[in-house]
């Protein structure tokens, strides 16, 4: 019976809660998603949580008694339960080692994923939550004469807080660097100085000025190292009419993306990266890349939903494909 | 007569007026302000700007018929009349050689003191408009055994646009960069992630924690050029307890003063630097220079209206002092 439903598997994040139905050997049956997102969730009761699974899940839960997994926000100290964040390096086995278990009204089990904490270069503290679990995924979707050259492998998830990981022997990670990019845009093109020559509107087009962009990363790439100082001058070009206010926003949203290729590049230059998120956001990293001069790809789709079936599957929450 | 009115001098910023009225020597008789900033005039009309004027000092401008010379952004694009920025290197001569005259209408004339404009090491233009003014007025009131050394000295302008300004031969602007630390550490604060682990209030007293602001000032000065991974690790440091909600605005305040010397910095750092803004934000620089082992000391009181004394009799408006 192959299509025998296996895990529940949850994507249970900041906005969205989606969650997937999988069978005997990973393979999705069917998903859906609700706008529950724990900080969507009015806070207080914890009860909420309940309801809300129970909301989009609650026949799947009822008629196939799977076990569940959850991975992303809901691990948080805002989320349902707090899993604690494991130390890099860490690999699946670390990870599923250290699930949490929530004990469900309807006499099943929740498995949150726990997060990823590390210590970088500089001495501080970085933590992920969710991508974790998408990187796991990622690592084992690569094709067999890549897997092995995966040790060493840089994986790049651009978003609000831009994760850089580089991952080791057997798709662990071992370390990660976090930039604040996607929120670093938001906030100074909405609340300050520089938002002001912009257009309003237009956020997320991504390259509808190719060069303004291109340029933005050449210099995010040259002076990172001035980078307060180089925001600034998003103003001046705009000032001087050297760069036309409709093509300010993709000036900085370059020197942004620039600014975090050169800081995370500083040390050493990974040959070649791995892509992991949303495709339009993929595509302006890509064409960053390309002018830091850095091979890219994209990893597979649906590296979520594989890297908690692995999760599950290395917990001994569903059965060894194959076994 | 030596108490006879010779000169008003406007400091005309985005948020205040404030009008000097001066005698022979240069001497401040007599100061007021309002809050008729360029920014806080509703626009439109240009009337507003002499309505504005002739509110706060149209007795002086009536009883004393002396010229009248402004500074600041009523000479910017959004003020009473646009003064063209003057290209860097320029000092004095330069300056009052590029005053705008707009006749006003008591039969007086108001001059307008031009900005300044540098193109950077990166290529990129800078700009600054009042700062200019206050420079020369720092530069002459340094001591004379200073004077003969200010060639080459380094002005720090502290602020929501902290301005770098290097001081050539005869206190002419040689270059200058201006830093968005102000309002990254505004911005950042109230509409960004790193605000919600900090306590409502408390912006603007300095220092309250000296320790997380010296740890801030290290790290910056360490890792500026990976600030916006840098940035996200105030929120680490508070999601993990190192660092106390009350104190992580003093971190990221730190911070973004370490990652602004630092860049600054970068290529070569002046063995000292003269100081010129308001008490509390120098102190907190003086401590943020103490930690990257640079010498400062203060600008004597008052260089905004010794400035545009300065300025005024470079173009001939009052008479040489002991002419």
């Amino acid at each position: 019976m192959p299509r025998r439903p296996a895990l529940i598997a949850l994507d249970w994040g900041t906005s969205n809660l989606r969650a997937s139905l999988l069978g005997a050997e990973g393979g999705v049956l069917e998903t859906r998603s609700a706008a529950s997102g724990v900080m969507a969730l009015p806070g207080g009761d914890p009860g909420r949580f309940a309801a809300a699974l129970m909301a989009l899940a609650g026949d799947w839960i009822e008629t196939h008694r799977c076990p569940l997994i959850a991975s992303g926000m809901i691990g948080s100290r805002q989320g349902w339960r707090e899993a604690p964040y494991v130390e890099c390096p860490a690999g699946l086995a670390a990870v599923a080692a250290r699930l949490v278990r929530v004990e469900h009204a309807a006499g099943t089990v929740l498995h949150i994923v726990p997060g990823l904490s590390c210590i970088g270069a500089d001495g501080q503290d970085d933590v992920m939550r969710g991508e974790e679990t998408q990187l796991f995924g990622a690592a084992d979707q690569e094709e067999p004469s890549v897997t092995r050259v995966v040790a060493g492998r840089c994986f790049i998830l651009p978003g609000t807080h831009s994760k850089w990981a580089w991952l080791g022997e057997g798709g662990s990670v071992c370390s990660f660097q976090t930039f604040m990019t996607g929120e670093l845009y938001a906030v100074l093109r909405q609340h300050s100085i520089l938002g002001r020559l912009m257009p309003p509107g237009g956020e997320g087009v991504p390259s509808r000025d190719a060069g303004a962009f291109a340029e933005g990363v050449r210099l995010g790439l040259a002076e990172h190292a001035s980078a307060t100082h180089l925001l600034f001058t998003v103003r001046t070009a705009g000032l001087a009419g050297r760069v036309a206010p409709e093509a300010l926003p993709e000036l900085l949203s370059g020197m942004l993306i620039g600014i975090e290729i050169g800081g995370a590049t500083r040390a050493a230059a990974p040959p070649a990266v791995v892509l992991l998120g949303e495709p339009a956001l993929c595509a302006r990293y890509e064409a960053a890349l390309d002018v830091a001069g850095i091979a890219h790809r994209r990893a597979a789709g649906d590296a979520t939903t594989r890297g908690q079936w692995l999760v599950a599957r290395a917990a001994g929450l569903v059965e060894e494909a194959g076994a």
